[in-house]
């Protein structure tokens, strides 16, 4: 019998409370205690936490967010944050700590296990910008919400002639963008990986309208610009004014995909396993079908960034 | 046999179809013949309309926009291009048109029956901002894509501490934000209708905090400011920052739900009824329940205003 | 200060929780205090009941189901089980009873104002079988949830040359079948309220794949038979096998559209100021737009049949 | 510059249309000319075929089904309507053929590649059980739209106090029973591969109650039995009724997914280069994350079947 801490961490995601149920029902499955930390790190350092139960966990499984809370935490860079913390890990006599978060998440927790701390992480953030993993929770549901908003605007914009620009969540990072954008059949898709080229985004709207499309829609990263600094760009070079649409947090929000739920699932089992053998400082990760683990050192090394062929096939595919 | 013209204009509305399918579906029945003119009254002026039949409105009870298309068209203000328009109709021995559309579009079908054309209206706009009917087509539905949109940033206000701001459409009328702000459960919905007022507003989600909520939605309708703008606001005053999320045409895409598709089809059979036997001059509305027609200068008068009481039971019931 | 129970009975209905939400909040907005009973009268009968607050119907608004539960309580037609009820509830010195349910939970309603408890009823069930109101919370929704499986069927149906069937709920009443058939542009719609013709139906089907049209999709009340039944009947005669759809409870749930929230906190609110001012034995209504009052005798004399105009406005739109 | 046909053949499965898109716009992107055949193998016997155009192709990205049509034809087991379907492909000096489909498409593909057609396959089907890729176009969508159901059932099922079956499709195999009542947290699952214990069933159940569970989802694959079936055996065992519903065709429907639009886009425009490039009698899937191609002998020589891991996560993890 190992006890076992878990907490979510970083922005939330669809599918973190199906991998904190995976947590807590393996654990139990297995003989083990689970603990869970409220509002990430921070849990730990303000002593917030409670045991979970079976029951803890019914009924959360398809829900989006997650019941144990999450919070910004910059407090948490500071060494004696980061040791008040291992202390009352260590005063609680835990055995280890799931970590469900993002890349800064990871950080903390490489930091923990510095300090001692047997510690696992979980891929759970919507941006799909993490090392080691090929998704991460909560990005295919993302990636569905914005098609969604697509295919809503594709009605609206075939009804008139209009350009409508969609800004999407991705800071240095354009999964959101890319894989909607393919799904979506975007006119262009605009990625923090690649060069920004107001020239050729223009060449390619207008060969459009001059083939005889009537609208286009822009897919639009928020890390390159803002939907209005676009829609400024390219009305000074096109004469005409854009529709703007800022998604914001509606894509972390909404009911976890079956894909996202399953994902999380496994990723939860198997972390419970991977703690309970001794296994420390490494997040498990789908690769290629399979459950891997990879150091953190790796993981954080730097942010995961867009499949090329994919946004080739992306172009190559409209007209 | 009457020959009765139909066609769409403004801004697109889910519904528009089902109207329009309604009007050619309704038309045959009753042994008529229906054309329709492209891209609103600029397909009367430049002469681009097609006869309809059955089969040319398969399909499309469902969908989104308007498979006849809308377009601004400001230039039919001039009273040169109204009676070219009027001259296109007679030459086409037209017996009637009817016009799908917003307020907007009622001024210029005032203008045609001025000139001799027996013209009808059916309001679609999401806006619900017309006279002489309770609900508009389409309005149902982007009430509804609101709501869920507030569904989903609820997911994720819950898991962090969080203020987010959520744009929607509404110039003049607030009724979109309104229903879907009490149908959400929004902390606070910001109308035109009603005067803005930042302290107040600052008060309400300050208490809430204090009551133990741990986020707020506010529903603010495009008319008052942007979002970015009450975000501003905000920031001077609570000494953190707003999320915002613009829906923009969003909220114009998106399959009808089956109140407004039943809405549009019953307009649209009515007023194949109404053209048909001399009505001229109206635009059919359902009000209390029951299909009856309004003069279209009543229509225009001025926009209509949301209902007080549901503001005021919104505002009773959040805490 | 009046002391207000509230229940939910018979089948759930997306809705039941807003229109719990309205009748605490509300109730307790005006001063007064109020108690929910858990499962129907059974709650009252078993003494199962707790106060509430605003706090208990937090995050509830836009659930399907009802947080309080509602249960199958055969036993309650006993005179001596309504006789304890009326005992249990007058202990408890309520000065009111506020039913959400349907027809069968009004009959015990009924029973419990002979006994000297003032009693309210707001309805709710999907079926919108009740007279005395235009609309019942959960009708939009579910109607709404057929629609959206029409047009998935809708889909497949045209791609392979088919037939389907699909089951809806409605023992007595056609208001489901209809609606969603209307919306969604079915084939063949087939309520209870009228007589079911087995040639007719075949005539219409094959007369449409006559006219070249690829696939049908029959919507089936299941009150009038099951889908099987109806199959094995039609490949009789047509020679081949309809594929059949059975949707059951799928129709009770998911959460409430914005016009079946608004409805039901309406009717909430409204409810407890009737209570409040003495009101007893009657129904709250959606009549023709407005909120108004009907006897509990009135509304259970018999059950509200389907508008025979949306029935023909349906077929003549269908080609 | 090569002629390709291109043709959707067995069940339509969402995500068809995607791919048929790529091929023909990859197709035309490398220079080669795409010809379409209707309603699947019976279009290349009976002549119907059309020349594809990237317009040909425009706004189907994300509609289900397959605007080619696909046909039952059992006809094609017969040698001389393959002789005939041969024949013809060569008249039209075609240099490979694409089949989207099913199992049964890969035995007809191979009987042309016998007779001298250069011929490829693309899986596409819902019930993912084709050897050679993990997965296949349109299962993702199936699964996601089961666990809608599954989401709306839980709604009803938690107010009242019931055990509902949901009959889903698969008649050898049971993954889109295994994934969605893996995400959907079912309580039982019952699958081809599995043995049917209707004893550990109840048990099942039975201790769930026991553990004070008010309601419980069977999610069962049409193969085993049929719902009606399920609930009989149950009725007898368990002395109450259990709710039943089949979801049938609304199983192929839907928008697809995302992530199966981009599995149909990487697919398809994989699909061009190999066929372009001379290979021919094998699949296109995806397997570990990377496309492959494997030969139709091995893809049909036995169906897929379910990951057991899967299987015991989902039990390990319901309580």
């Amino acid at each position: 019998m190992k006890k076992i801490g878990v907490l979510t961490s970083g922005g939330d995601a669809p599918g973190m409370n199906a991998a904190l149920r995976a947590v807590v029902r393996m654990g139990i499955h297995r003989g083990h205690r689970v603990f869970a930390f409220y509002n990430g790190f921070k849990g730990i350092v303000e002593n917030e936490s409670t045991e979970m139960y079976n029951r803890s966990v019914g009924d959360i499984l398809t829900r989006g967010g997650t019941i144990i809370g999450t919070a910004r935490y910059p407090e948490f860079v500071k060494p004696e944050i980061q040791k008040q913390a291992a202390r009352n890990f260590k005063l609680l006599e835990m055995d280890g700590l799931i970590v469900i978060g993002g890349d800064g998440s990871f950080r903390g927790a490489l930091e923990l296990k510095k300090l001692g701390i047997a510690v696992l992480g979980i891929p759970g953030t919507i941006d799909n910008d993490i090392n080691g993993t090929d998704s991460t929770i909560g990005f295919d549901t993302a990636v569905d919400t914005v098609l969604d908003n697509i295919k809503k605007l594709r009605d609206t914009a075939s009804s008139h002639q209009r350009t409508i620009i969609i800004e999407v969540m991705g800071r240095t990072s354009g999964w959101i963008a890319l894989k909607s954008g393919l799904a979506g059949g975007a006119e262009a898709i605009i990625v923090p990986e690649m060069p920004f080229d107001l020239e050729d985004l223009i060449h390619r709207l207008e060969s459009g309208i001059a083939r005889g499309k009537k609208h286009s829609l822009v897919v639009l990263a928020e890390g390159v610009m803002s939907a209005t600094e676009l829609s400024d760009k390219m009305k000074d070079a096109m004469g005409f004014t854009a529709n703007t649409v800022v998604l914001g947090y509606v894509q972390r929000g909404g009911s976890p995909t079956a894909s996202d739920i399953i994902l999380a699932s496994r990723m939860g089992a198997r972390a419970v396993d991977e703690i309970a053998s001794g296994m420390s400082g490494v997040m498990i990760g789908l690769l290629k079908g399979e459950l891997v683990t990879t150091p953190f050192e790796e993981v954080i090394a730097e942010p995961k960034i867009i499949d090329p062929n994919l946004y080739h096939l992306a172009m190559a595919l409209v007209h």
